[in-house]
């Protein structure tokens, strides 16, 4: 089965993701168009070549890549289709299923929409931070529904060879569960950390070493878009917030209490830790050797 | 006023830290003899130059060094201190209050005896993984008690200045509640993260980026040592756990709640720690300019 080359794509939403994904097409021969309600921010993206403004009277593009929070994706996707943007239509965002439950109420055309989330991210956002390379090696996370049209699945997944990214694909449920466990969850546990730290005097953070540093480096995110994607997956990042804080009560109140019981409990704890740490490193690791023995002060 | 130049330093414990420091102390042409109860560790501390093996009728030496976990320090300083094996003594431990407690109650002679915190460490422990390096530019907390001889305050001193670190002197009670903040509240937090991924499915955490990878890199080390450190802080790190349990708890129910109410407590949570963070960066980041821009994919 021969499947067509994307020839154009229209970015709507220059963000990182969208402005680092529209610099990477851009430097593969494809036509883009960008659209953003902020023009600067179009302004941004097309000084630094990752395409043109969205013409009024644009055909429609090969694809329609909307780069919203997840909170504007259904709206965004709509209009798109009423319009006639384009011939396929995916997204970027963080958490899917509310999404689609979203989109389906709504009444997209969801043979024409392959749900979408690229694992990839930097410490910084926006448009000036964008680079082509954000995607290379990456999981690219596709949830198609059963109605999606083979040409639609076609080239989103081009889209996802063409940034150098994996493709995994499965439903939103799963997505959202995988997300909450590696993704969401370390960051509101991170940031329920570097939150106590506001107040903290400055001569006890000044004593701080790689490891606080490191703990709470994903705190530094942007809080807007992160207080959308946690909302929007909310059931399945609040089970799992749930377990974790119930081990930080077990633990407080093992210290409390003492004895041989808190050595076992604490002690228990971080041997899981320990496991969990090496299951990370297992299941990541041939991409990451050198990370086990980075230097790591505490 | 004129201080003795350090000659002669004994350390006991041959791990990380206590090989690091004899390492060093080598280096600057001390004379160094190590003791441990695993003779395999003197040797191997011995062939890589950290000093020579403790001999049975050595002469007293100008320090000694207990390089121990916590709940061995107060042990081995009576019995260096019965057998008159140093002028001066001090410890390495990551918690202070209960130690010195231990050691007024045992009778250790507190004038000769400063308690000591060099904050670093490693992502590795023991003997192979020490560096002579290890203390360069980062603080030593000195919890010296009123009837310290000044020449044992000074002798102590002079090694935390061999070592090129930094010292900080506060009262033990001060050095816990500060390094239950930076160091063992983030350590415990880190590792009830890692905990949740022991059961995980390796298709899952092959989804991780560097968000989860960094949060989680402290839970890499030493279990016994570290079920040592927090049960001898037991009171500082309880509380602070506690409070970023407390937060967890508050975002797993909004998320339950949903709706503005919802938003307005994460989306707060996430200020608070995007406040934390910087609070963070602005008390060490002078000494680690690139922290804030290096890249952190989620």
């Amino acid at each position: 089965m021969s499947r067509p080359r994307l020839r154009s794509v229209t970015v709507i939403g220059c963000g990182l993701i969208g402005t680092s994904l529209a610099l990477r097409l851009s430097r593969s021969g494809i036509a883009v168009s960008l659209a953003d309600p902020d023009p600067a921010a179009v302004a941004l993206g097309a000084g630094r070549g990752a395409g043109a403004p969205l013409a009024p009277d644009a055909p429609p593009a090969d694809l329609v890549v909307v780069a919203t929070p997840p909170s504007a994706v259904v709206d965004v996707l709509y209009e798109a289709q009423a319009r006639g943007l384009g011939r396929a239509y995916t997204d970027v965002a963080a958490a899917k299923g509310l999404i689609w439950e979203e989109a389906v109420l709504r009444g997209c055309d969801l043979r024409g929409y392959v749900p979408g989330h690229p694992m990839a991210g930097r410490g910084l956002s926006g448009t000036a931070a964008a680079e082509p390379g954000l995607f290379a090696g990456r999981p690219w996370i596709l949830c198609p529904g059963p109605s999606v049209h083979p040409e639609a699945a076609a080239a989103v997944e081009e889209l996802v060879s063409l940034c150098g990214a994996v493709a995994h694909t499965m439903p939103p449920t799963a997505h959202d569960e995988a997300v909450a466990t590696v993704s969401h969850t370390p960051m509101l546990v991170a940031v329920a950390l570097a939150a106590q730290l506001a107040d903290a005097a400055p001569d006890v953070l000044a004593l701080a070493g790689g490891g606080l540093r490191d703990t709470t480096r994903i705190a530094a995110s942007d809080p807007g878009l992160w207080s959308d994607i946690l909302t929007h997956n909310a059931p399945a990042v609040a089970a799992s917030v749930e377990r974790v804080a119930a081990d930080l009560v077990l633990m407080a109140s093992a210290l409390r209490d003492g004895g041989d019981t808190c050595s076992v409990s604490v002690g228990g704890l971080l041997l899981q830790g320990h496991r969990g740490r090496a299951a990370l490193l297992d299941a990541t690791g041939s991409r990451n050797p050198g990370d086990a023995r980075c230097r790591t002060p505490v």
